[in-house]
């Protein structure tokens, strides 16, 4: 119960997280931030972002002036997103700020060639790649694994941009004219005939405490994340891919959430994707079904606080996007409705702008039986779709 | 993913809920409008409360040029405590502010002899009790149901204070030479024998739909809530505490979440003991343990939209407070001790200035064996306590 009188508060010293980047994966550590107790803080871009209720400054990441000024106001900075310069966050180690993931690990998820050559030195399993700044390298590859390659630029990409699959040379000719912007080199890989793709999702601590929730089955849609089905129902790889995660998570010194994207082949070998440090969409059933959210164990991960249980709370749990449907639809005209039909829904609503194919929130569904989980997390959409 | 570049987003237009009250309750009902895309906006007393991050005004509530201000950015006012001046409330919808719950409903739980006529209206189940303004009052209902009697005032009272087990009409005489202080009355309640406490946590919208969650079983410290378990393991009555919550909420007019305290009596029989129109301490573990939690209810409610599915997400379900133990202990000395010992432990902190008794946060626990839970979490409390 309230008291009567709230009396003047003496401010309690937890410490704070910054965060960089005001989207929704900072709009959805603040709730995580509250429930533990501790600060935080978002530096933003523009007003009226995702996760404004936590911003305390507006300005330009790239700018190391604004971002030193943010860092002094909490106690260790963090990120929404992986495109902070690694030179800037080097600057901001070298000046005595406690940056988590830190620029020697983040570089392997801004760069899918570093992260590639990392991954070989680490002997983990993954498609066969190759750098290439010329279209005779490119040919070459094409010869050797085509009829059709995937052609990806090593940084700049996310959500299916900057990737392609080619047959020809002259489908990647603009980006080998312009290959000074990708780093110089592009990326190179056979393309995996999959049968499904999966993500392991899992924390590590500065100290060295590593935890994996359950592997998950991911299904995209035009390179987007579209559903999640926690744990991965057909996979036998589990073991293998929690050990997998720990391997990248060590040897590339990763503090904070990290998922690894994988592909499953017909044989159930497992080659790994793309990597993110930091949350990431594969995991966002874990505010609802897991213990521990992913976006809790990150504040705890970059703290390095002891990190929390990964169990689920239900057998099977299901996490349907809400992607954009076009500049008008921001899903609220029929929410009240899908609220009335589907009171088993987590809803989650990230306050972004409507666009096409934009991620504006997502649903979760926890229970026994996945297939209803799925029909009536896939029914709520459709519902929130109609214009 | 986090796009490559934030564009400038347009704010989409979701109700915005203003919370009277900075305290816990504003504080966790702040994640809950995170998740539902819904505005909230807390009215607070003072700088650096445990609501802080959702303070948009601080004032005095008792003003009602303030509340206006305030009521005028928000589309429905609710509550983080039941002191508001029903006087205050009534000219807030006078002049078209939607106040949820209304003072017609609220003045029930803000007046306990309201109350207690309301419900001996309605036929429910309650303590025998008596208005009395004089000490022959006192005296004759001592004579009819001592030795030992409760006296409680009408008004102010809440975590214990208000309410005295007297054996002699003496131990009452400030009270009754303040008498117009409580509104000219005391109450007197037949001391009921009980072998248990239970609350019934319900919430009902405007538009009249009603849901309920488990009936609990709550322990008291001293009057405050030290301990819940949910659902309440020994009762049977778990159908007809739910009637008896609907019966209050529909024949009060509440709109939003109510709690209903209960006695429980060696025959099984339940008893009215108190009501709280808000988000509950007994309430809390709903936040982990339920699909739908209170705080979340209660904004649904507020705003009229549907209300979620109240299951539980596991078979049990234990809710321990941190209980101030002195002025110095904050719970942070052994905080990472204990999430270490106990990464199963939902950590619940209010970022509360230290004081002896004070609610300064709550643990939860979920999972199938109640005594392992308990044990646990009991241990977790004891570690923190830990000076």
């Amino acid at each position: 119960m309230a008291s009567a009188k709230l009396e003047l508060e003496k401010e309690v010293s937890m410490p704070v997280v910054g965060v960089i980047g005001a989207g929704q994966l900072a709009r959805m550590m603040q709730p995580a931030a509250i429930a533990l107790g501790i600060g935080i803080k978002v530096f933003g871009e523009a007003e009226g972002s995702s996760a404004h209720q936590a911003v305390t400054k507006v300005g330009d990441y790239n700018d190391f002036d604004q971002l030193v000024e943010f860092a002094k106001t909490v106690d260790v900075i963090t990120f929404d997103h992986e495109h902070v310069p690694t030179a800037v966050l080097e600057r901001l180690e070298a000046e005595g700020f406690s940056v988590r993931p830190g620029p020697n690990a983040l570089k392997h998820a801004q760069n899918k060639l570093t992260m590639r050559r990392k991954l070989t030195e680490l002997g983990l399993p993954q498609p066969i790649w190759k750098a290439a700044k010329t279209e005779a390298a490119v040919a070459g590859f094409l010869a050797e694994f085509g009829p059709k390659i995937v052609v990806k630029t090593p940084i700049g990409g996310y959500d299916g941009k900057g990737v392609r699959v080619i047959s020809t040379t002259a489908e990647v000719r603009d980006w080998l004219e312009g290959i000074s912007a990708f780093g110089g080199e592009l990326l190179l890989e056979q393309k995996v005939e999959f049968i499904g793709e999966l993500a392991q999702l899992s924390a590590r601590r500065p100290s060295g405490e590593f935890r994996a929730w359950p592997l998950v089955a991911t299904f995209q849609e035009a390179g987007v994340c579209s559903e999640v089905i926690a744990p991965a129902p057909a996979s036998s790889r589990h073991a293998e891919a929690e050990r997998i995660a720990q391997s990248i998570a060590e040897g590339l010194g990763v503090t904070g959430v990290m998922a690894v994207e994988l592909f499953e082949l017909e044989s159930g070998e497992i080659l790994v994707n793309e990597l993110a440090m930091r949350p990431h969409n594969s995991g966002h059933f874990s505010i609802d079904a897991s213990i521990t959210s992913q976006f809790e164990q990150h504040l705890r991960a970059v703290l390095d606080l002891p990190l929390g249980d990964t169990s689920s709370t239900s057998s099977h749990a299901v996490m349907i996007n809400l992607l954009g449907v076009d500049s008008e639809n921001d899903f609220l005209r029929h929410y009240p409705t899908a609220m009335a039909k589907y009171p088993q829904v987590k809803f989650h609503l990230y306050e972004k702008a409507p666009r096409q194919g934009r991620k504006m929130g997502h649903l979760t569904l926890q229970g026994q039986d996945l297939a209803e989980l799925l029909a009536a997390g896939r029914a709520c959409r459709e519902l929130l779709y109609n214009r």
